[in-house]
């Protein structure tokens, strides 16, 4: 990029303006740091003191991978991730990846759709199978830890872990699609594809919760994106970290299949017990709106809690867990159907759905967020007879990225 | 339905009155026919002289599903069928499916998002392994033929085929999946679910044709759906048809895996060759423009053929088949990624994506239609080297549901 191109004219060609053109996809690529179009409802910025795709809204569509390293060289690691940044930066803009004439072109003349990418680090960058392969291993942050298997778990390792994750967000489906594919490609005989997952939200209003395959809404007592404040507290790590950490955020990811066969059969009562919400309202048990706050101690004439000992809001709650807190941003997904022998009475064996909820948080440190919530629940939630847990993943998102910066650079140049 | 209640205070609840009420989820379900919305933008009516879903603009996301009949009882079909058109009556008004109690809720407070629910009959439904299980084997049409199996095909029975198919699409997938969802409910101990497949397409300005996962534009060269004299000839059975199948229309499902990965290798010049258009304009080889009419006679200075013996759209055009016509209703799907050994050079075996697309047209008689087609493109198709067809169905959607009638109810009248 020399910059000073009219659009449509010259070297920097949106992805619109690509679709205008008719001299063909022969698009020369320039190297200038991408900037956000002025027009910029559908782009998030990609760099600045945060990844995207963290805090921002949630898009409609999401495409998470996670890729395993096969070089045995560390400049290589260093080159792939200098690649895909750019190419993010450029996609983000909805131009096509560099060099033009290998996008697959088949989001010429789409919006941006707010795409985000997210990246982040596996523990297998920093020591698989005993080994330091690329002198990374003292970078490795302690908040980076194993995942360990919950109660429940049946975990898929096909789909689980990886060394080096990808989410793509767009309100688009072959938007976020599209990004995870250029990616994919630009990381030939560097990494490899180990598993690809998308998902979805319905289309509710911006800010609203969206309500899950389950029927409830789902992220109702978030933190406020919107506040700074709040965000840093739970989201952002800090000081803690290492320094190519600070301003990034920890992401867990579990591939929760819902038994929706099952659940379909429970009446709503029981379904609002398990929740400790009511289905329509999304209010706590006992309250009248969404937004109250549960009361925990709440008892009805019998003496028994109105909010259920192992309900999923009151085994979620701060403060039943000595104050952790995540930022939850599921999405659903629909894979077809599959033979299944369910574990909880009748015991059906049949074909059933394989749907359920993309488990996806953010938090500062798994280890007092997500882990330290899932503990305990784990092993009491009412909602464990419909859900299993079937992919695992932690991955370490680093702090957001400077101009000309590729993302994790400050751990590759720490030595 | 007892009629005149008004909105959100009587028993006749849209989905949004039912979001804005606050007495519970437990809504009185009534009997008299739906109607369409005074509102209708997002809703399609769904009946009519013909099915939706087939000459409706096409929409954002689809689900499309097979069932088994596993019931020995023809009275226990025709009340599914029943059940299934009641169902679909009011799930494309945006109301939850009665008993409401019972509807799993998570459409609650979306827009009916221009849901159609399309019905088809396969060739299960009248003959399953030599028996005429429901009485019904004289009332199949001779165009509903059992599916050949094409050269390259490699197809997974246990996505393939099925006795009765449900197409839901809508411009949210959770609208889409919600239909299908309920549907299986309802279809218990009479229809096991067989599978199910969800796509999508990218958000393209309605009425363009959008590009699929390929790169190029999908849907150029169809017959106009707003034009009811090409559709009575392409789509719809006439008199040539069996009573029940009059406005009704065959549906061909493919479901083909493009190997994304190789494709991406090939130089664009190479890609346009191989569908015989450009690929940033969509204009067949050698014209200007998307809608121009290809020339597949027009040779270059060296007398070869401008657009290639072997390319896609000469082998798909009516000219080369007899006049054989079909409307492709297409969408995209991406399953995530799976071990592939690619067939061709250099015979990569590694996680591949499974994505690619759901090959859905519609035609008045298959055989004059889409098999037509096919028989010569599956041998000669440049194309093949880069697509396998996965699964494979054919069925017969009936006419369109009158007032009271439920979907082919004139094939169980008759006989």
């Amino acid at each position: 990029m020399t910059g000073g191109a009219a659009k449509g004219g010259g070297s920097r060609l949106s992805r619109r303006g690509l679709f205008a053109a008719t001299s063909g996809l022969m698009v020369a690529a320039g190297e200038a740091p991408a900037r956000a179009l002025s027009a910029g409802a559908d782009v998030v910025p990609f760099r600045g003191a945060n990844q995207g795709g963290i805090v921002t809204p949630a898009q409609r569509h999401t495409t998470f991978a996670a890729f395993d390293l096969v070089t045995a060289r560390r400049d290589d690691v260093a080159a792939l991730l200098r690649r895909w940044t750019d190419a993010a930066a450029r996609m983000s803009l909805g131009e096509p990846v560099p060099p033009a004439v290998a996008d697959s072109g088949d989001v010429v003349g789409l919006s941006p759709a707010r795409l985000t990418v997210t990246f982040g680090f596996g523990a297998g960058l920093f020591v698989k199978d005993g080994a330091d392969r690329y002198g990374l291993a003292a970078g490795r942050p302690e908040a980076l830890v194993d995942m360990p298997v919950f109660p429940g778990d049946q975990l898929v390792a096909a789909r689980s872990g990886g060394d080096l994750s990808v989410q793509a967000c767009a309100d688009d489906p072959q938007v976020a699609f599209h990004a995870v594919r250029q990616l994919a490609r630009l990381a030939d005989d560097v990494a490899d594809i180990r598993w690809a997952q998308s998902g979805f939200n319905a289309g509710y209003a911006p800010g609203e919760a969206p309500r899950n395959l389950m029927g409830f809404k789902d992220g109702t007592n978030n933190p406020p994106i919107a506040d700074p404040q709040a965000m840093a507290a739970v989201v952002w790590v800090g000081d803690e970290g290492p320094a190519w950490m600070r301003g990034g955020s920890y992401v867990v990811y579990r591939r929760a299949r819902i038994a929706l066969e099952h659940w379909d059969r429970m009446k709503v009562a029981f379904q609002e017990q398990t929740f400790g919400r009511q289905k329509l309202t999304g209010a706590p048990l006992g309250m009248r709106s969404e937004h109250d706050k549960p009361d925990l101690s709440a008892t009805d004439p019998d003496g028994n809690p109105v909010i259920p000992e192992n309900a999923h809001i009151r085994l979620a709650a701060a403060e039943t867990n000595g104050g952790a807190r995540i930022l939850r941003r599921a999405y659903s997904y629909d894979d077809g159907v599959n033979f299944v022998a369910e574990r909880w009475p009748p015991w059906r064996q049949a074909m059933e759905f394989d749907a359920g909820l993309l488990f996806i948080c953010y938090q500062r440190d798994p280890r007092s967020g997500f882990l330290r919530i899932f503990e305990r629940m784990a092993k009491f939630d009412m909602m464990n007879q419909f859900v299993t847990n079937t992919a695992s993943a932690l991955f370490a998102c680093p702090g957001g990225i400077g101009d000309g910066e590729f993302v994790g650079q400050r751990l590759f140049d720490a030595g």
